[in-house]
Formats: C-alpha cells, structure tokens, sequence
C-alpha cells in the first residue's frame, strides 16, 4: 500500500517535473502534533511517529527521524521501500545534506509551502541556488493521492478564565503591543496556535490533547484580525472578542490579507513558525522583522496564577496515577492486565478528577522490551498482557482546566534482574540531582542536563533525546523555549534562560532495545533562591506527586544526599496524595512511600 | 601621577580633536600577557592586572576588568580618578555601550590600531556609524607621554626539538597548507604568537613567563614569510626556516607587505587575531576568509609525544610542589617565611628539577584574604609573614623543555575555623566531581562546568570566574579554544568541544572578600573512553600529582565516590612523587597522602 502510494506520488512529482518532494509532519502552523487531516507524513509512508520527514525522489525515498523513534520507525517502515535515515547518527546526511547531494543542477525541489516554514524553505533554497535549483511550494500533492482524507477539524473553542490563566486577553495584548514596540514593529504575524491559544485566552480541541484552535492572528497597533472557522466561537469568546474591536475573518482568508498589507507596515514575524506561503505572500518591499514571537517568553514564565493551578492539578494527576500504581502492583497477575487495558483504566482513573478535559499526549504504556521504543504506543496487534515480572514503563498525563500533567513511572510487576534494578536506580539517581539542583540565573539546560545524565554516562549509556521538554499551560505538552537537553539542537529552540515560572520535565531513561526500558518523570518549576553578591540563586520545585517504585531500587547505589532526597520526596507524596485515596490504597501508599 | 598622565593624554586628545581614546591590555598580537614595552594602561591607570581596559573622555576615565580582578582594581584605583567598572555586574555597561552613550554625533573615537583587534574595531566603527563617529587608530598617543618606555623586547629564540614536539616545522606546514586549500585560501596572516610558536617549533623570551618570539607570519601555497628581529634567531632556527625557504623580514614590515598583496590572492584571517592596522592595510578589493586559523586546533590537541613529555613535566612540578609543601608545614612560625620567600622558594625547588625554564607565570602567594584576590601578587608592601595559622594559597606554574605547568593548592599552616574547612571541603568535592566526569563526545566546557560549581553553588557562593582554561604546551599558561566556563562569553573562545589529547585547568575556588582564599587546580587531559552504540564516551586523565591539604578537610562533607576519589588519587601522589624524595619528606608525604 506505501509502496503504491509513493508510486503514485512519483508519477505526479513526473508530470510536474518536480524532481524530489519533501512531506514534513508539520502542519500549517508548525504544530508538533497536527490533527488528522494533516498526517500526510504518516499516509504515504506509514510511520506513525510524531517526528519525521519524508523526502521522494524517483530513485529513492527516505524518512528522516530521531532518536527517540529508531527502533520503531523500523519496524514502521518494513517493506516500504522507504530508507530509515537516523538523524544524529554518524555518517547520516541530513535532509538538506541529502538535497543538496542528490537535486541535479537546474531541477525543481517541491513541497506544500504551508506546512514548511519561511526559514526552512529560505534555507533550502539559498543552499540549492548553486545547483540553480528552483522551489515550487503551491501544491499539496499528497490530497491528490488521499482519496478519504478528511475535512480540516473543526471542534468547538471555549473560554480559559482569568481564574486560572490569572490574565485577561486585554492585558496580554497590552504587553504583545509593548514587544512590538520595543522592536519598532506596526503588524505582527503570529501563526503558533499555542501562542494565539494564550493571548486570546482560547482553548479548543482541533488538535487531539493540544487544546488549540487552528487560526492564525494579525496585530497591528490599532487593530487585531483573528483567521478562524467563526463556527468554532461561543458566545463567551465572541463577546471578549468584540471588546477589544477583534476583527474576524475566514481562516484561509490571511494568504490574501497578507498580500494587501500597506507597504508602511514593518511586520514582526518569526520565519521559524510563519509558513513559506504566508512570508512569501507578503509584499516584498515590506520591511520584515524576523524575531521570536514575545508571546513565546510571556507564554513559558507562567504567573502565580497559573503555578497555583498547576500546582493543584498536579496533585489531582498523581491522586490518579497513584491509584492506578496501587490498582496494578495488588491485580498484576490475579486478573487479565493489558497494555491497553492499563492505558484505559489510568485514563478512567483520571476523568474522576475533577476538571479533567482529556489526555495531555497518547498514553505510552510499554511492557518489558516495548518500553525500549521511548514512544511506544500500543495497538491490538502490539498488545502485551502483564505479568507479575519485569517492567512495565507507562508515561502519560493529563489536560484538566487548571493545567496540563506529564508524568513517567516505571513499574516494577514483579522480580527483575540485578542489572535492570542497576539501570532504574541510575534513572532515579539522574532524576534526582536535577531535581536537587541549585545554580545561578543565567544557566541554560545545557548547563545542568548532566545532572540527569552524569550517573548514565558513568555506566557508558546514554538516552538518545532530551532530558526533559517544557510544558504548557493547559497547552502542548512541549513547549519552547526551556528544556535540558545538552547539546544545542538549531532547530529545536528549548535552550533559553531558566526563568523564575517555566515549568520543564525531568525525564531520564534507560532504553536497551530487545529487553527493557525505564524512564522516570517528574515536572519542575524554577524557582528564584537567595540572591546574594554572587548574583541570583535558583532552584527547583518539584509538582508531580506519585511513588518511584522502592522495589526496583538498589538503595546501596545511591549516594547519601540522593537517598534522603528520595525519602523526603516520598514522605510529601504520602502526605499530598494519601488524603484523597481509601483506605486500602493509603496503606499501600505508605508502604511505597517507605525509606529506603 | 596617575591624574598628572591623564592629564597630559587629555591634552594630546584634544589637539588631536578626540573625544575618546580607548587603551587596552593588548600588544600588537592579541596576547593575553604582554611584555613591559606594551603595558600601556598599566602606565596610564596604574592597574597592574593582566585585563582590563581604559577609556578616556575629557570628562571621565574608567577601567573596565572582570570578576578576577576587583578587588585589586578598587585597591590601584584609589586616588587615581578613574572609575572601576566591573564586567558582567548589574548595570554596569559595556565598554561599548559607554562609549555609544557617551560619544557626541560627529565625534572622533581614537586608540592605536595595532592594539585592538580587527573584529573589535570594525565592530565600534558599525556601532558607532549612526552618530557618525570616525575612528582616528593611527597614533599610539601613550607614546608621547611615556619618557621612560622601555625598547621593544629582543631576547633569543630557541628551537623545540621533535623530541618534544612530536611533529617537525615541515609536517606542521603540510596540515596548515591543508586546511588553507580546505576553505579555498591561498594566502594566511597569523599574529597570535603562539600559534607562530607552535608553527614554527620556535620559542624564544619576548614576553615573561609566555616562551614566545615577537613577529608576525604570511603563509601562502608556496612561500612563507616570517616578520621578526633576525637577531633574535640561531643558527639551528635559520637552517630549519632554510630547508622550507622561509623569507625573513623585518618585524615591522608586514604593515607595508599587506598593502601590496596581489589581488588575486584569498586572504585566510581571524579578525579576533589580527589587529585592526593590518587588517584595514590589506588592499579593500581583495577577498577576505574570516575564520579562525587552524593553527588553533591543532595546538590545542595535544599529540602523543607532547602528552608524554607534559606527564613527565608534571611529575618534576609535583615534586618541587611537595617538597616545597613539606619545608612551609614544618617550618612554619619556626623560621621567617613571607609570601615572597616562599615565592622564591618554590621557584629555587623547580629551578632544581630538569629541564626548567622559568615560572610559567607570577606565582599568586597568597596569605589569609590575600587569598581573595584572585589574582594577587605579593609586593614588599603588602608582603605578608606566615605564621602557623589560617590558608595560604600557592597559585604557581612552571616552563620546562617538556612541558608548561599550573598547580594550585591551598594550605592550612595551622588551625582554620569550621566554616573555612567546610569551603575548603566544597572546593576539594568540585574539583573531584568535574575530574571523575565521564561524557559523551560532543561536549563542551559549559556542560560539565556545574559539576565543579555545583557544591558551591549549593552553598549559595560563586567563584566570579571559569572552573578552568587550556594551556600550552612549553607555551602560554591560557590557551584556547578549551575551556570549563558555564556561560558562553563571546570574547573568550573556551567552549570547544573537549577533544582527546586537549588539556584544561580544574580550579574552583572560594573568595570570601576581608577573609580568605581557597583554590584547589589540577590539570586534567581529555581522553577516549569506550565507544559503544551510545557514541564516543570522553573522560579525564589527571597530570597534577600533589598532595590536597587534608588537614583542612572535612571528611564527613564527602560523598562516598569523593572520598574513594580522593584517597585514590593521594595514593597515585605518592606513589609518583615519593621516589624522588628524601626520607623526611617521604614519611611526611606518607602522612599527606593518608587515607580519609
């Protein structure tokens, strides 16, 4: 089926003389994860994973992924025809290196120019101009292939209170105006949906887990244009709308608008979000300013407000993760548990919380070597049943009202060996010395990302990604600029200044393909510390509550100030989660809150 | 005196119309330390520091320096008018932001273009274009206020054999040539005079402490000029510069050599290295590679046969550091010992050792909160007597034939209080904690700079400074591109990635202002660990083997890891060092080397 799919793409790429075309997984707004109707990616390859580049050529097509979906983008790509390039890897090119190799001088480079980004598209083709390639960016060929796709989503929007985004759309937009300002800018361009999500105070449901709404927003000065299906609107947001003179218009309008703009106007935009189409659809004598949108640094600093929802969401998640760690370590083996079943009874258990909207992610719920694939996602034809032996690795959370959860846990079901207990208390030792970090203001994630890796490294293993990602406000589950990660990645823009309010996961692993993976997860808020002659001190609070398996630990391997971290940790968990479990499920909570 | 020489610059300035002149540490090469002869702002400020940066207007004279130097800077200053401006303070600005405030439109910014660099200077003539502020860098005005300038330095060069290179001037030239064809370059001006010392195999005495020959080389395709005081070469140099027809040229001449280039030649250069006279000397029309000279890299990496003789040079360090060690804990407060006898001391006990040259910089001797000043140096005014009580603390190093050392310990002459030995403790668990560091290939100082930092840091103190620095071999003390720094600064070009064979400083310090001064440095040389599929896995080999003042530690502050760290590495100190010591001082390094 991939096979006829990228046949039928090749002849098309023929017809229009395009000699390769690159099928990104983006959609129009460079989400992470995109609905539906935007899996192009996915459709002609088959590779389900969230990251990948698909590139076609009439010799050869390849998809390129990272780290995190080696193993399974393998087993994906099996009889496909399709070549794995593993991003990262020694003597792999990258996507460009590849064009720039293969594109023979005079030929036509293609792709949907709304789903690539101005900078990426830009790149491309200065790197190709000496081949005298061109770029043809107007035509999405995968819908002539997809027969069934479906319509562009249209779920409704809803209203976030000031109750818990503790800011109205007015006052945010006053500090967008500001930023603009400050660069001198009239127009500014904003197409992220989570940016527009949380400057407009608007959450929806077109993207699954990622309460976003697909539109794109102009601001100018005097006025605000807001590009969206007007069905999705309640009432509530058009009133808010209507106060601050929102003018609305059809979601596909803004490739027109951009062409009318004034030529007065300086447009403050980011060619790493804005689309190829869009930037290139602006008037060329408009003075462009290319920058960070200022929603990004507004949108990670979270306020007082939304720390004190996310801290009392946090505590609803690790009620319900609890329960269902009680739930699993007392069934496991007594009653037919399956990686599918235990991703619906968390999600059940997390739906009696209160203000749950719906899972932050899918739900990784990985048995013995599935946990090696870091994002395994069970299907009926993968699905393992549990039993009272080895570990079971599931990392999940939650979307409620007042926050968004992401949380790992790694179970022990039974007895495992002397090397896995080895790797899982390395992982929590790693965890742990991030989480106990203190460091001056000014430090990025590549500062203190060895923290997390240190004790792996030390046993020659690594994690192929990131030691954790930032976080949304009722948002995506990855959110820029902050994260740990410690080499700088161009493209991924999670290396910023570790600001009082950001709020980044902590998440390092073991992965060992064929046998077993563990990964371990907690959520940190910066926090400030002393400030004193050395400048300002940081450090960190730690919101996800829920027990790291004592079975599965080698208390002997930890150093002195790592095991009382965990005991400490373990004695809040017991008393933040105990008062909302049963009895049973408290005595339990307390023998996995012991000392170690 | 200092107010009577700005005096007289202010006079030259407004004949000459103006408004601001800017006197750096430089000399004509971009060396760190400089010989007598271009220590112009000492001359003009008084500040005997090795950075730091004057500027004078009519109305105000500031010297900017860092971290390492304020208190001493606050100390020279007295009385002298001009401001101090401590670098990377809260709201203290730039040497460029000042000067882009304070610069009337139209003025003129004036300093002598030898002694800035090419990159700096362009970049305050382009920030400084919106007020039309023109640069006048033709006059040395210092010059024609300094009498008694002493005459450009003119000791002898010397050859370094291949015994201790590792590679001859004909090989070296072979890899430079390689890498000029790499990026199209037919012509390269190296000035960085240890990269010409490296080049070449020469070393020589122009600048004290930095074994280094005054001159400036031309590399092209087929010839090589060299621009030095003929004098100042032997017969060994000349026939080894004979064999690859090197042309000998006056020192001077290169400023007029660069004005003819043939225009069809492709100009390599680093306008970090090469100074902002040469730089605008070279025809405008001919094309210009900015980049920084290979020559930098390839010294950084130390190859197999430096690294034997560096292991060696350190061994003779370790055991004039130990004896010397040995004669100041039991002599002291029994005989008469100062911070410059026992400077004078250490220096004889190296004097004894093979092959020395001369110290490899000023030795800091510092006593009590002497110690605070990071980088103090005893003068008979404030030359102070040991007695048995409190931290003295010996920064020092050493040029041999075979190798460049640095050394610090801090040292207990008697009873230190709680709170110092618990800094002390800090400092020695940083130090241990960066040297034990395992990690993959592909990092960088910043990455593993918090494990030094981060037991201080838990403390809520800072060192204002890197955690370490490259050095040279049989070359300068400081040497890029290797560094241990937390924040990238973009002046210092320390954040390469840590290469196999590449050497760098471990030093943490606390300094505890009015107190005490606590550094503990080893060096540490970057080496292969296993490759496995995770990637190349990098460690550390010591080199510095001399006993850590146990005396002024705290054993029950170490981690378990730390103090098998520790005790391993005191055993390895007395199993090197002991047998070249008499029987006294074998016995008391028995007892330094003890067990915690």
């Amino acid at each position: 089926m991939i096979k006829q799919r990228v046949k039928r793409l090749r002849n098309i790429m023929k017809e229009k003389n395009i000699y390769a075309y690159i099928i990104p997984s983006s959609d129009y707004h460079q989400s992470e994860y995109v609905g539906e109707y935007f899996k192009s990616r996915e459709f002609v390859s088959g590779f389900t994973g969230s990251a990948g580049t698909v590139v076609i050529t009439q010799d050869e097509a390849g998809l390129w992924t990272d780290g995190r979906y080696f193993i399974q983008a393998e087993n994906e790509l099996k009889n496909s025809g399709i070549k794995l390039f593993k991003i990262g890897e020694e003597n792999v090119p990258t996507v460009e290196a590849y064009l720039i190799d293969s594109l023979p001088n005079n030929s036509i480079l293609g792709f949907d120019g709304k789903v690539i980004c101005a900078k990426e598209g830009q790149n491309l083709a200065k790197k190709l101009e000496f081949k005298n390639v061109s770029i043809e960016y107007n035509y999405d060929l995968v819908n002539n292939i997809w027969e069934d796709r479906c319509e562009l989503p249209n779920k409704k929007a809803f209203l976030l209170g000031t109750e818990y985004t503790g800011a109205s759309f007015s006052e945010k937009l006053v500090r967008v105006r500001e930023a603009m300002k400050e660069k001198k800018a009239t127009t500014h361009i904003i197409t992220s949906l989570d940016d527009i999500a949380w400057l407009f105070n608007i959450r929806g449901g077109d993207v699954k887990s990622n309460p976003v709404v697909l539109c794109y927003a102009v601001i100018t000065i005097d006025n605000v244009y807001l590009f969206v299906d007007e069905s999705k609107l309640n009432n509530e947001i058009k009133n808010q709308l209507n106060k601050e003179k929102v003018k609305i218009k059809p979601y596909d309008e803004v490739y027109e608008f951009v062409k009318d703009m004034n030529e007065d106007e300086v447009v403050l935009l980011d060619p790493a979000k804005v689309n190829y189409a869009i930037y290139n659809n602006i008037p060329k004598n408009i003075q462009k300013i290319e920058n960070t949108n200022p929603t990004i640094m507004f949108k990670a600093i979270k306020n007082k407000v939304e720390l004190k929802s996310i801290r009392n969401s946090h505590i609803k998640d690790g009620v319900a993760f609890t329960k269902f760690m009680y739930w699993l370590k007392t069934n496991v083996g007594k009653m037919d548990i399956t990686e599918l079943s235990a991703t619906q009874k968390l999600e059940d258990l997390r739906r009696e919380q209160d203000k749950f909207i719906e899972p932050s992610f899918g739900t990784i719920a990985a048995y013995r070597e599935h946990a090696a694939m870091m994002h395994y996602s069970a299907t009926e034809e993968s699905n393992y049943t549990l039993e009272p032996r080895d570990l079971f690795l599931v990392d999940s959370g939650g979307q409620y009202y007042d926050g968004t959860t992401d949380i790992t846990r790694t179970i022990a079901l039974g007895s495992i060996s002397e090397e896995v207990q080895m790797h899982f208390t390395n992982v929590v030792r790693g965890m742990i010395r991030l989480s106990m970090a203190k460091f001056l203001h000014g430090c990025r994630g590549y500062n203190l990302d060895i923290l997390a890796r240190g004790p792996l490294w030390d046993l020659g293993i690594d994690y192929k990604c990131g030691t954790g990602h930032g976080i949304g406000f009722v948002l995506n589950v990855h959110e820029a600029p902050n994260g740990f990660r410690w080499r700088v990645v161009a493209d991924r823009d999670d290396s910023c200044v570790l600001e009082e309010g950001m709020v980044t996961t902590n998440e390092p692993g073991v992965y060992v393909e064929g046998s077993h993976g563990i990964r371990i997860e907690n959520e940190l808020v910066v926090k400030k510390a002393e400030k004193n002659e050395y400048g300002q001190f940081m450090d960190f609070e730690v919101v996800t509550f829920a027990p790291i398996d004592v079975d599965a630990i080698d208390g002997s391997l930890l150093l002195q100030n790592e095991k009382d971290y965990l005991n400490n940790y373990h004695k809040e968990v017991y008393n933040k989660i105990s008062p909302f479990l049963n009895d049973d499920e408290k005595e339990w909570l307390k023998e996995y809150t012991r000392e170690i």
